[in-house]
């Protein structure tokens, strides 16, 4: 069986996500990479395309030209990663999918909602796999916990926390990281929410199975000066009746990427943090409570098919990113079993962020969630 | 000097915070209980005067008896500590503070915000020391936490997270102390919100010197048939402009008494939990990450006077409310320093649970908060 | 039933074990301290019976001066406890118990084996009660642990790991506190290995109900200039051939009183840190880890005896102690249940230290364990 | 530059390490599989080379093959990785140096110290690059520990513990990894003091950058009827006259892979825990307790260079593990800066194994450490 070939979109000089992307593609040895639209600038393109050390020919100037010469050759990409910035999302998926190419993108599927509607039409209609790389659901625990929520471990969910500090932007944005994310023309309406808040709102729809069905979202720009928000705090309903709250902030000094969700059903609790995603703690109605590690035996399959190395040997946030793409793998392969988030998550996550945003500015109220 | 006689009231068989006052207020050895009206019943109040091990003549029948005996003994006390239900205290410190005896009160202050006002102005006009005992406030690195924030170690205060997550109520109320926080009659109109939600306030503004100036409340009976609210999250404005978050839950099943606080500034976060109260985590501005330990050589007075152990000799729960004792000694012996909560702290806690049960009732949007 | 009433010998200005005898000892109301004899110094001792508030002629020149003023008195004292130096514990343990009065001690017993011997012999012939508070031994989880391994929770005990860090004598020793101990004459043969690895021992033996009978010592002084070990490493053989190390050191840069138990059997293992006493870790042989917390319903009757506080109000270390003085109430009072150590304890720790110390200096070689 | 081709020797169906090889050696793209002999069976070998989806024209038979055929081609390998059984890496090391082949090997060197002694000529001859995977150093915070050490953080070095609990041999031998592993035929003299002390070994001499010059050794058979041992306790000094303890067993019913490693000089101390890599704590001799992150911007450029992600975002095993081939693709490149232990470890790493068994076998007392 040959390995799936993939085309990158982004990923340039000083990209952070873009070789991430190439990793946990290749982690497992079913993909490679093997082309590129690495940079608008040719010159940049064809200088990553050495980094990335693939064939000088197939680091393209533009993604037109990749996908029209990839579409020539007996051994083209099967595939293209968008990593580069938001509002390219939703150009570089329609190409693609109109050029008959599968598509992975970096999340938020688009810069706005309408974009992802229509997205979503398109998508329907070419019948190609489309994954979107919320990389917190592709950690082997964080599937564990979906999997005995699923099978009532938990009780009825009651209480949804789910909280997503990081400190890095909490000074005046510095670097360019930090500045196409502060800056709206390149962000989009949301700030932290966009950035982080929405990766939060799926983990927590992701685990619990649930929908959220109404929002009370209070947003700020906290440090000075700065348009988009800084600072989210969100109130939240499921479709089942259980409550929430969501916290996504990028001014919580010295915090890194303190992602964890914790959940309480009628049964039990559980609580997962991403800075320690090897263990899963688990209270039990009965008072106890119990650590669940990454490879334990008791672990099901969900759990067990995302881990390759055994207990105490810790995997991380590669490892979990290239979960993503194993499961894109099946996907292109025609196999069962992906829990790769699709287009349909990438809709949500889009309402949520207009949501929040457009709820937050017309002044704090519940309002529903509509998708 | 001697030793403090204090007079308790309430703490009769079967009641958890009677003997936890008891045993605080004698840590030191500067307080020595004399007396009680330990029962509304006065057999039990024998009884459990017995097992105080207190002169069986000093065990009451009723309050009204223990004052005007006590107030024609030589060695009569000094004080009296409230520990019975929350609709007796209004009544039992306007007694204690007429007959010129201090109080020391188990938290709330009152049954209603009503009385709590009625008794400000009481103890106004008594000018002899009121006393409340919030006791996580008691903790020496609380203490160290606020000292370092008013020093503005933190920078301005721009974000303050506080959670009090409990499971005990996750089903239906069983046991003494589960009914009557679940009884409207007994408890007043809060559930969760009055009987942890004011600890978990109190702390915020302990902390931070800051004052809530607004809140959103987001309050629920979860539990079938409950009446009481038992799952709360409420949002926060602080006179400096900082936003908030604070949860307070008792149907989180499986956790224990996890009071958390954190404290983002432009410069540095803090981070405290009452399950580890021997630790403070401050994460500095530059990224590094300090663990803050009870008894360290770098801690300020304030820390260092409510330490009594080295470094590694773990202090808990009893440790802080004696604290609170303490400082409520120095208080009756005219001394400066005193930490303790006074009738401020009630009025605030109890117009806290109102505002929050009758905003919440009256669909979440953003209350002015008002004493 | 009147409080029992304790002498306090040792304890005065600047002591740090005194006065945690004091609040221990009082804490659940069965003990008071109505006497003492805290400093060889007359005018020091009336001094400390002032800071303790004792009536002043019961503060106390000297231990014989004590012992008969108090025997005659219809409210004389009960028993002594001995907190003085270690040089004195045997004059004064042995002049107790000639006097008839019960004996609490600090450890260790005695400053040497020999003492320890003929004190064991003047216990015996005076059938008064006599403890050694080896602190650790009251922890509730501690108690668990031992109560689960004897009922064969952990299977056959084949491993255990003793460790007691230290950092506060890594440097040239200053203050009273590290003068004495450093110090032969005051401290006796043994420096860290009498000061902590006795208790390190001591909870080894106690927690898994097995003996030591063979170890090989490997101590030394580290520090420059210093005379006694402050850095200890022993292996241990058991009882029933379980194999083991024990670690005790006072030059562990940044340690603060760390001491930890591990114990493995052939079924299951467990682990408990004095820093962390709430939490008792249990690795089931399945794999599950469980985090057993003090309070927890599933608790065994020594672990809930020794609790006072519901789950997630922490108890510690002076708690700890308060609970070896109820188990000492209990034997005084003739009733069933104490855990106390004894004299046995106390030999058996004297013969630790000796050993540890005549085999180190011999050069490193397994010698038998004898008492 | 183009990728570096790698052929590896084992790593067939069933093999743990030989796919871990595989992931870290292809992780930053320096590298890349091409060929292999996978298994002695040449079927076996084949359809390894399917899974791992290499040309099946190279995966040969068995290693005389692979040299020879590689050797031929214009695009053959640079570099084998041995990930066979131990018994094998002299022959397949010596077959490839003398091939010009440079070699990864995983640890140990060889199963005997008289064939590392021969190999470590074989090497000096060859010129060929020559790695070995001690994986542990590769974490960037073992890195940044050892360049703290080196720049005397820590003042002077006085003492080590390092320990290196499992259980997954607590029970009778099951599974092929078992099976081997407790077999003298295939895992040579040593148990576990081969398979995971010295790994213990080696991450104490290259953190603090000193060299065992004596050791205690106590080790046994635990388990009914197992031949080498599961169960190791060391006593360590060192050639500055620091102290030390090393432990490893594999009996700890339920501990995973719990590497710890702490480190005291006379100024400070330092504490490292495998299974949370990302973590490195720092104990001030002023007492303040610092936990240093992975991705910190304090870090040096050791660290700083073995990190891919942004702090928050947790690294693991295999992000090490490819550190060690990124080292050694550094080498091979003819690049400055490498710290991939070398033959040097290798050779000390078996001298320490064949020491502590003898030197236990003996009867426990103090050998000087030759190599």
């Amino acid at each position: 069986m040959r390995r799936l070939r993939m085309g990158l979109i982004g990923g340039g000089a000083g990209a952070f996500i873009g070789p991430v992307h190439r990793i946990a593609a290749e982690l497992d040895r079913e993909i490679e990479l093997v082309a590129g639209a690495f940079s608008s600038d040719p010159a940049r393109s064809r200088q990553a395309g050495d980094i990335y050390r693939i064939d000088p020919k197939r680091a393209y100037p533009d993604v037109a030209t990749m996908l029209a010469t990839e579409a020539g050759r007996d051994d083209g990409i099967d595939f293209v990663t968008i990593a580069s910035p938001n509002h390219h999302h939703f150009t570089a998926s329609r190409m693609a999918l109109r050029a008959g190419v599968a598509v992975m993108c970096d999340k938020p599927a688009t810069a706005t909602l309408a974009e992802a509607k229509e997205l979503a039409a398109i998508i329907a209609r070419s019948r190609r796999p489309y994954g979107l790389t919320y990389t917190y659901s592709g950690y082997p625990l964080v599937r564990e916990a979906r999997a005995r929520v699923a099978a009532g471990a938990l009780g009825i969910v009651r209480k949804v926390l789910v909280e997503y500090p990081q400190g890095w932007l909490a000074g005046a944005a510095e670097g360019k990281q930090a500045l196409w994310r502060t800056d709206p023309a390149q962000a989009g309406e949301g700030g932290a929410i966009a950035d982080i808040g929405v990766h939060a709102f799926h983990l927590a729809e992701f685990v619990t199975g649930l929908r959220v069905t109404q929002l009370l979202a209070d947003l700020a720009a906290v440090v000075p000066g700065r348009v988009l928000d800084d600072d989210c705090q969100v109130l939240l309903r499921f479709n089942n009746g259980a409550r929430g709250v969501l916290l996504a902030s990028q001014i919580m000094v010295g915090e890194r990427n303190g992602l964890r969700l914790r959940v309480y059903g009628d049964k039990a609790g559980l609580d997962w943090s991403q800075e320690q995603p090897n263990i899963l703690t688990w209270r039990h109605g009965d008072g106890r409570t119990e650590i669940i590690q990454a490879a334990d035996a008791g672990l099901g399959p969900d759990a067990r098919w995302a881990t390759r190395t055994p207990g105490g040997h810790p995997e991380g946030y590669l490892e979990a990113f290239a979960n993503l793409y194993r499961d894109f793998a099946r996907q292109l392969r025609g196999e069962e079993g992906s829990l790769l988030p699709g287009i349909d998550d990438g809709l949500r996550g889009m309402a949520f962020i207009h949501l929040a945003v457009t709820a937050s500015r017309a002044g704090a109220g519940w309002v529903e969630f509509e998708v």
